[in-house]
């Protein structure tokens, strides 16, 4: 340390009050990222090609032309779109040995087959190019850190121009991320154009299950009464049939997070390795089981808000109602069940336990408590707790159907009711585990986990890690 | 990389059992971090005036006098109050070149126009001052990382001073974060002093709004019933009334979420350009946003609480008994209403919808969670899910009042009903919003939005990026 | 900077494409990580006692001799068990210099005194050790990062080898965390062996209380009613019973996390000291005190949902139509007591109250939330807002309970019912709390803990920071 620490006299550094930074346009981002700049007590000089009819700048910056600009400054921030930077050529020499900050980003993915940073760098290799700053908002660029604009990624070739840059970003008041070398650009340049990727094929899956469950139980029950005894229950759509159309995606949606893990894992049996690559349908439904099940604990959610305000309806407090004076008037009380009550207090139970562990399984996949899990924690949490929580609800609902499969006035219109059809894929995923658990698979699949494989070399004996 | 890795001989770094520190001020600070720094593995050697008598210090610390300790080591850990920092200025020769690591605290924000670190740097310019561990409790200063003390931040003007503090704060378990030069010490100096600063608007707010419902809603309900009536209904205060003013006072917090945002439209509109400053007020407002909808979800999350014991409540008990009795012994059943079963269950269910759309608000802005999206998706959920949550939670409410305002008994005293009054606010923000949608309006602000204004030169059109 | 600028050719930086990096070992992890290293760019080229029949390995690797292979690249990962590190010491000159990632894992805690790491160091004190990538599951290693791998833990004793390995850990997608000196090598070796180690004492209380209170509530409930009348009522255990044991639970662990606190306080009042140990007992249960309380969170939500399904319970209506029917047949209507009225109401507005609190200091203990407050808001709310949670809940009970424990009938075979039991803790901490509250004694304990001793010497007037 004792060394280094030579190089620069103590307590002297430039202190940012004085240091004088470029911007190269005049445009939205580039008059958003000098007021920052300003604000923060840099000095700002722009480049332009008509100093003198630029258009209103921030208080207090400068303007010269784009070569005296660059003259100006270590640092220069290229706020230009990519189909502009032809004039940056004519400069090279002045920006030769200077750290240019790319700050721009493409209207659409995939416009250009190499990223604006890396197109810039090969442009001027006498440059240090640095890509920074495009993953902010202009909101957040004018005014400092807000909510999902607190990090600042950051690529580059040059460990030091990347220190001063990640120097000027802390000084705004940007956490800095360091993303590697510039051959990650593209990827910091795709990352303000997406919009949820992961979450379209869950959403696309809840919302064709919802649209199929809804039309189906409407046929069921509404347009059936309907039809059958001219009743119209059409008011029963809001809460009554919501409250079976999202408890049953909720769990079938459950169910297909567990489907690809037992499905590669007899496809791990099968193959007899675990090095081949699984078909891409897999893989692609593997990389989205988060995602199926966060929205199927937002169903089950609701489903639990629709199943407690159940007593407050007025439907239902007329028929409890009813209920009781027919029976006043018929002079004749039911009688206790028990197994009823056992039955449908058990009912309540499961759920609510299920719906309990759903939760935890929702609170782990928070990014930050996910991040102070070890893996075996996460892995743990995510598949022990996962098959309890599949186990539970996919129990739940057989108490709730206990046997009225058996009555035929169940199969309207020759259909099946709602929650035998969404028992399915959870009986099916939970005999599959079940298999897996028998010693001789169980056995075969951790030793193909752990890097076995059914015809290999024996150097692995002795030097497997 | 080759180059530098000769540097140091590899394998041979002093390990941190040989590192030996200096820490000047016996007081609390300096014990609670010397001990800290023993049970890690360094060696502490106290500064003192009067070594021989400065007290109990942690056991394995040696004591010396300030000039002998300040030899003994690279590292100074000055645990002292700025108003002693005085005793320094006769060391300066000693200190020069040292790692001066400034660990103080003051009492109030805005005692002096200088940091403390700033003070001591400018008063030793021979040594690298260092701000760091005064974000931490003393607690963890003495027994190492907690809760809100996992975090070291770090500022200060020589990058390998700052490398040898992160390598100790590192060492001792912490996660440290470097926030730039000294310049940055005034803020790392008023955050232990803080104590929800961007809070306490909202909720000076939410307590304003909730005393006025409270007593609004108490004399129009309890008390007006006690004097037109003599009865004493004063029992509905600790549900009923609750459960009326947490909803309006939630509605309305929402809708302030979502005022200033088109209050600035419409002054960008008017302005035709989004670089001049907004006024100080809405500038203060817009940035209370999410703490405003934070309140309002916690007020929320009580209404649905409070209406989902509704009905294990016994006043609700014996009504819906007396009901009933006095159904049987008129013998006059009532008939179901068809409307009013739709119009109920549309109300609950809006109500579900809203808060479920509002918890998902509310996970959206938990940090680690708003970290992981790109603005693009931050901008999505808080804005276009927002108004949605907006406009159900409205459309919940105006369902709840239905026809009720045009009965003349609802005036009690000639006063609107709470819930009349609550609308207002999120009326004018959605018909506002809708105005904006308008094609005519909403081309202008987008473009005004990208950096466009009325009247500008046109580099812009050029080099926009 | 500009010094530093010019030590490497701008924009000509190797790119990852073209550097080579070895792997030692061809089991499971030598072969994930290559594979993962190729996918990304790099050329790989792994060591083998027997080149020539190494068994599979990633598609694009080379294999090598290991003497050849370590000659090929300056960054060698040693996926090899500890058992065989051996082989590297005649290869000491050929690692003399390189960068040697030790990826290694130990099958269980404390089976060496000596961190695999330190010991590779000991072995080839030439070569710049670097701990990493150990703590990521195989999954993350051969796909990148997933949910709870996305952080690498990095830790050797060379700054620049940490920086080449930390590139390269960035490129393959990794958020790196520098722990310091490679005396960190063995906490990063247990990281991954440990499952949960500061939840099992807490749950284990949770479990050994609930099995007490299961048991006790069910022969006091159930058998009693079966011994003493002869009716089967078991039913009840699926709710009613579960819903008497989880708040009891709640109420006296949420009591217990606030019970080490008043008592670590009169021990630094005894003592007159805060710097003397305290017992280890005490310290443990200090440490664990967020995990008490985040059960009694989880348990108090379960309290919530059992109490919300109530009114849909089929005894529970059965119940209500019967007391309904049997005051028709009896023509005796009940009267309303305003008094029960505002106890009813009183205790649920309480347990909301109780509950919302509770719910906030959970939410306050997410990492990226206690991460975002300064330590005296954290403070603030685990401590203020907490005693007023134990508050609320504890008030909450004692409505529950309200005259009930004055009826002898209540004392079923002479034991006091669930909630009068689960009363004591929480009592007695509010009321130590309260002592506590009392100026002198308030007074000491603050002196105490800004560092004041009952005998200390008066440096400490003078320099106390």
């Amino acid at each position: 340390m004792s060394e280094s620490l030579g190089l620069c006299p103590p307590g002297k550094m430039e202190s940012s009050e004085q240091q004088q930074l470029c911007v190269f346009g005049t445009g939205d981002l580039g008059r958003s990222l000098g007021q920052r700049l300003l604000q923060t007590g840099f000095k700002v000089v722009y480049g332009s090609r008509r100093p003198d009819s630029c258009g209103p700048l921030p208080y207090g910056a400068q303007v010269r032309s784009h070569m005296e600009a660059a003259q100006a400054a270590r640092l220069v921030f290229i706020c230009v779109h990519r189909e502009n930077y032809s004039f940056l050529e004519s400069l090279a020499s002045q920006l030769t040995g200077k750290v240019l900050v790319d700050v721009s980003n493409n209207r659409k993915k995939g416009l250009y087959p190499e990223a604006n940073a890396e197109f810039l760098q090969r442009m001027l290799p006498g440059s240090y190019v640095i890509k920074c700053f495009n993953t902010l908002s202009s909101w957040s660029l004018q005014n400092g850190p807000s909510d999902a604009c607190r990090q600042v990624h950051l690529c580059g070739n040059n460990a030091d121009a990347k220190q001063a840059v990640a120097e000027v970003a802390t000084k705004l008041g940007f956490i800095v991320l360091d993303r590697g070398s510039l051959s990650a650009a593209g990827e910091l340049e795709d990352f303000p154009l997406q919009l949820f990727p992961e979450w379209r094929l869950p959403l696309r899956v809840a919302l064709s299950l919802i649209t199929f469950f809804f039309f189906y139980l409407l046929s069921r029950d509404v347009i059936f009464a309907y039809v059958t005894q001219g009743t119209d229950i059409s008011f029963r759509i809001m809460v009554s049939l919501a409250n079976k159309v999202f408890p049953i995606v909720a769990l079938i949606m459950l169910a297909l997070c567990y489907l690809p893990g037992v499905m590669a894992a007899f496809l791990q049996l099968h193959r007899g390795t675990k090095y081949s690559r699984f078909p891409d349908w897999l893989d692609r439904w593997m990389l989205c089981r988060k995602q199926l099940g966060l929205v199927a604990l937002a169903l089950a959610f609701l489903h639990v808000l629709y199943t407690l305000i159940i007593p407050i309806r007025y439907y239902v407090r007329y028929r409890i109602g009813q209920s009781i004076i027919k029976q006043i008037q018929e002079n004749q009380t039911a009688k206790f069940d028990t197994t009823l009550a056992w039955r449908s207090d058990s009912y309540y139970s499961m759920g609510i336990l299920g719906f309990a562990f759903f939760v935890l399984l929702g609170i782990s996949s928070l990014p930050s408590v996910s991040n102070a899990l070890s893996w075996r924690e996460f892995h743990f949490i995510q598949s022990k707790l996962g098959y309890l929580t599949l186990f539970l609800c996919t129990l739940h609902t057989y108490l709730y159907g206990w046997d009225r499969f058996l009555k035929p006035t169940t199969y309207k219109w020759n259909t099946p009711p709602g929650y035998l059809l969404c028992l399915v894929v959870p009986t099916v995923v939970l005999l599959l585990r079940l298999l897996i658990l028998l010693p001789c698979l169980d056995r075969t699949l951790t030793r193909i986990r752990q890097g076995w494989e059914r015809s290999q070399s024996d150097e692995q004996k002795t030097l497997l890690a």
